[in-house]
C-alpha cells in the first residue's frame, strides 16, 4: 500500500566530530521517504526552491519514490545548519533559513487521493490539519512534531492531534506535552489527546509504543524495541525521521494491523534510524539494500531474545 | 550456591520529588544483598558502627543473609544524604560522613572460603583486590566501580580489573573508563584490561552485556534487556545495587553459565532495579516475594519478544 508523506525538504550544513558536509540534501521528509520506500510505495508532498536540481529529485525517484507533490517555487529551499559537537544526541542549530518553506501551503495531487496511509512530519500543526482533513479515507495517520510547537502552537497541536492515530516523538516531546515528568504517565496524557497509539523514540536505547485501551484490539500493554549500540555516530540529523519513515513504512506493507505487526514495526523503526547515523546526511539510507535492512532486523531480535 | 559480597552498609538521607526519609538502612552492600537473597545464599562482608542495631541486622538475617562478616567497630556507622530533585537519574551529595568505614579492612570469615561467587561492590579498589585475593577459589567475581576511582586511583582500578571476571557500571562510567564517547568502542577497551563480560547499566534504558571473543565460550555479541517504564521512581538509590544483586544472585543459583543464563541475569537485574525505586530505601526489596519476582520477569520478557 502507499503512504503519503508531508514535510520538509532541506539543504543541510552539518558538522559532527566526524566531519562537516555543507548543503546536502536533507529535511525530515526525506529522510522519511527514503526510509519508507525500502518497504512501501511513498508519494511526497513538500516544496523546494529553484536550486533544488533535476539530479536531486532523481535522487529520490530512483527509489520508486513519487516526487509529483513537490512543489517547485521561486526561491530558495528551506536550509538548516547545526552540529552535534559535545553532544551527538542534540543539534546546536547555527542557522535556519526557511525560505519557500515559509509559505509551504501543501497541495495534494489527485493522483494521491487513494493513498491507504498519511504521514505527517514535523511541520506546524495547522498545515498537518489541513493535509489531514483533504485525506479523509486513509487507513492510518501516522505524526511527528516537535518542541517549538508544544510551545507556541499548544492549542493548534492538541487538535490536530485528534486527526493522528500514531505519534512518534521522543522522550522530551512527551514529557513537554503532558508536563509530567514519568513517561508511563506522560504517555497515557498524550493518548487521551487522541492517538491510539504513541512511539517514544529513546535515540540509542530504542523506542517505546504505548497503547489505547483497547487500541487496535490489542490491549493496553506497552512494547519496547531496542537499538544496537552504534559503533560510530558520524551524523544524527534525520534518526527520528528514518526511524518514523521505517515505521510506517513496515506498517504500509502489512495487510493487517495487529499487536505483532506494530511490534515489528518499531523493530524496522529502529534499524532505519541505525543506518541513518552511519553517513552524513541520507548516504546511507540511499545506498542500502532490503537484504541489509533484513539482516540488521535480525541482529536486533536476538539482541533482547529469550530463549 | 552462595555469593560473598564486600562493601557498604550505611544510613542514608534522601530527599526525591516523592518525599524525605532520614537514617534509613542503605549501602551499595545492603541493596544487593536484599536483591541477590531472593536467588541464592548471601553472604556479606562489611563494617557498621554501634548505632547499627540488632533488629536491622535483623532485617537481614530475615532473608537468610550470613551477616557474620559484618564488622562492629567502635564509632558511627557511614552516613550518606543526597537529593534527587531536578534530576531522578542523578543524586546531588548533601553530605557524606564515611565514619567507621574509612578505616575499613575487610576480613572474610573462615566460614565464607568455599564460597564460589564474590561480588565486590563499589569500595576502593585496593580493597577490592585485597578481598579478591583472599578468595582465590571463588568460581566468578563481579564488580563495580564509580567516577571517584576512575579519576582518582586509576592505577589501582586496573589492577582489579584483571581479577574481575564481570564487571557492572553504567554508561558514563564506561566511556569515563575508557576515555572514549562511542559506547561499543569503549565497551571494548574496558574489557582489554580483564574483564570477560562488561554490563554496561543504562537506568531506565535497561541493560547491555558485552563480552570479549570466546568469553565463556559464548561468543561476542552483545545482548540487551530492557527496563519497564516506571509510574513513579520515588527513590533511585540502590537502583543499581540491587541490579548487580539480581543478577549475582540469579547467576549464582544456576549450575552452567551459558549464554542464556546470563541474558536472563540481565533481565533478573533489571527486574530487581525496577523493584528497588518504587519506595524509598530497601522497603520494595524487603517486601518482595520472588513470585512477584517471576511476574515481573515475564512482563520484561514480554515487552520485547517478538514471536
Amino acid at each position: 500500500m502507499s503512504v503519503l508523506a508531508v514535510g520538509s525538504v532541506a539543504f543541510d550544513t552539518i558538522t559532527s566530530p566526524a566531519g562537516r558536509v555543507e548543503n546536502v540534501l536533507g529535511g525530515a521528509l526525506t529522510y522519511f521517504a527514503l526510509a519508507a520506500a525500502y518497504f512501501t510505495e511513498v508519494r511526497m508532498v513538500a516544496i523546494v526552491g529553484s536550486d533544488f536540481t533535476a539530479e536531486q529529485e532523481n535522487r529520490l525517484k530512483r527509489h520508486g519514490i513519487d516526487t509529483r507533490g513537490i512543489e517547485h517555487a521561486n526561491g530558495k529551499t528551506f536550509r538548516w545548519g547545526g552540529q552535534y559537537l559535545e553532544n551527538l544526541n542534540e543539534a546546536k542549530t547555527d542557522f535556519t533559513e526557511l525560505n519557500v518553506f515559509e509559505h509551504f501551503q501543501p497541495k495534494i495531487p489527485r493522483a494521491y487521493q487513494d493513498s491507504s496511509f498519511l504521514f505527517l512530519a514535523n511541520i506546524h500543526p495547522s498545515l498537518q490539519k489541513s493535509v489531514r482533513l483533504q485525506m479523509d479515507g486513509v487507513r492510518l495517520t501516522g505524526g511527528d512534531t516537535m518542541n517549538y510547537w508544544i510551545n507556541h502552537t499548544p492549542q493548534e497541536l492538541v487538535d490536530t492531534l485528534q486527526m493522528v492515530d500514531i505519534l512518534l516523538i521522543n522522550d522530551t516531546e512527551t514529557k513537554m506535552l503532558a508536563n509530567d515528568g514519568s513517561l508511563p504517565r506522560a504517555a497515557r496524557k498524550v493518548l487521551a489527546f487522541g492517538p491510539q497509539a504513541l512511539v517514544v523514540k529513546h535515540g540509542e536505547y530504542g523506542a517505546t509504543i504505548f497503547f489505547r485501551e483497547s487500541a487496535f484490539g490489542i490491549g493496553a500493554h506497552p512494547f519496547r524495541a531496542p537499538a544496537l549500540p552504534i559503533e560510530e555516530v558520524k551524523d544524527p540529523t534525520g534518526a527520528g525521521d528514518s526511524f518514523a519513515g521505517g515505521f510506517m513504512g513496515y506498517l504500509a506493507s502489512q495487510e493487517e494491523l495487529n499487536r505483532e505487526v506494530l511490534k515489528r514495526a518499531l523493530f524496522y523503526g529502529g534499524v532505519m534510524g541505525s543506518f541513518a547515523v552511519e553517513c552524513f546526511g541520507t548516504e546511507r539510507l540511499e545506498s542500502l539494500s532490503r537484504k541489509e535492512i533484513d539482516a540488521r532486523f535480525q541482529v536486533f531480535r536476538e539482541l533482547t531474545h529469550l530463549e
